[in-house]
């Protein structure tokens, strides 16, 4: 069984050496990532510029592809260029941080899973919730494993990639599994008006996701209560339930 | 009544330079655009950098904002920054090239929309189904215009956008308007190895959109039979349909 591990916080990442380090002696293990963070890109694509691929070694041995892309153009060059065939199952992550809510939509590790989606391959997204630099992956790794194994042996729906958050607690503290949906939030932007060394202003952009959403059933409450959410999501974005509506004013 | 026009392929576009003389006349215009040609770079957001803000001119006289960022960054800036009041409603558009199947999930156009309608604002794409150089958008503007009146005056559901995409022809040629879902469809990508100057290798990504999709009620057959398609879609991802059988197996 080949497994493709990508990510959005680059080659380098912690959360993606956790899942490598847990799935390398069961399963045939290729990663690909992009050579530096690539968070908030969501599912851009390079089509202007060319890119390029450097193989990296970790624990002084070969781990995997550096390419000087996005999440999503990692997933489409292993794909069509690094891999013999196509993986069994692709996961993205292990994220720095949760993609709940708002967020999913401009999440390069959700993206790289929906691009596995669409290229007919099983694809899962998975997220440790917590932002800290000496944050420890192996609990999340475990339930990635775990996780894997059922994708792998009952397969996805045509079109549908999970998203997976995982609390950053020990495994005991861990209450079980969600099944869940994306919460409704907003991101309050704000842009930090600067001025450089050169007297011209420029704007920094910084935001705070506002929670309105209070169901038990959403991605960002399942992790509060110290449960693994897992979404189904789909890369179909037509609302069929307005057709009737929209047709009354258009047609 | 204030319109923010917004695009992906720059503020020199002469898509967004239809929209805006097409408008100019009856609604207090601002254009927000990015500095260069931002395709494909889907609902990608600037996090990691500064962005930059400089005035345009276009025939003579103050035309709008130029940034130095992605679609939804220049969503993000109008309304937090640049505009005193959040605009009544945003186009973006027009694109050069339609903006059907599975490109909505690439696209800078839409995401722009997508990013006005997670700030509560009415927000329509808008694409014409060309990409030469020479192309007439002076019909597309025409129908957004009709179209935009409607949205104006009857507003749209919390959380669905408009995409919309207009054939290449004659106002005569154009049959009417349907109300349609993203068609199904894939990109066969391929990626041409090249060898550089220095002798090192490359890869450049092109791809071609396979359309296993045949039905009547799709963007990509409405466009092909001469009508101008209105798909509304929502940046809720998730897959409610499948909670049942993904709660057995993993909760």
């Amino acid at each position: 069984m080949a497994i493709l591990l990508v990510n959005d916080d680059g080659i380098y990442s912690p959360g993606l050496l956790a899942l490598y380090r847990k799935f390398r002696d069961e399963y045939d293990v290729v990663t690909v990532a992009p050579d530096r963070e690539q968070s908030s890109v969501g599912h851009a694509i390079t089509l202007s510029d060319p890119v390029r691929i450097h193989e990296v070694v970790q624990d002084g041995k070969f781990f995997g592809y550096a390419v000087s892309g996005t999440p999503a153009d990692c997933v489409k060059l292993a794909v069509r260029v690094i891999l013999k065939r196509p993986p069994n199952l692709i996961i993205s992550g292990i994220n720095q941080g949760a993609n709940v809510g708002a967020s999913l939509i401009y999440s390069g590790t959700v993206s790289a899973a929906t691009e596995g989606t669409m290229l007919s391959i099983p694809s899962i997204a998975v997220s440790l919730d917590t932002r800290r630099p000496d944050a420890d992956f192996s609990v999340a790794a475990e339930f990635t494993l775990e996780i894997a194994k059922k994708v792998l042996k009952f397969g996805l729906p045509a079109g549908v990639s999970l998203n997976i958050n995982i609390p950053a607690l020990p495994r005991e503290k861990i209450k079980g599994i969600r099944i869940t949906r994306q919460a409704i939030t907003y991101f309050d932007d704000f842009f930090e008006r600067r001025i450089d060394p050169q007297g011209r202003t420029y704007y920094w952009m910084s935001g705070t996701m506002v929670e309105i959403d209070r169901g038990e059933d959403s991605d960002l409450m399942a992790l509060k209560e110290g449960y693994i959410s897992i979404t189904p999501i789909k890369y179909n974005l037509t609302a069929v339930e307005y057709f009737d509506s929209l047709r009354k004013l258009f047609e």
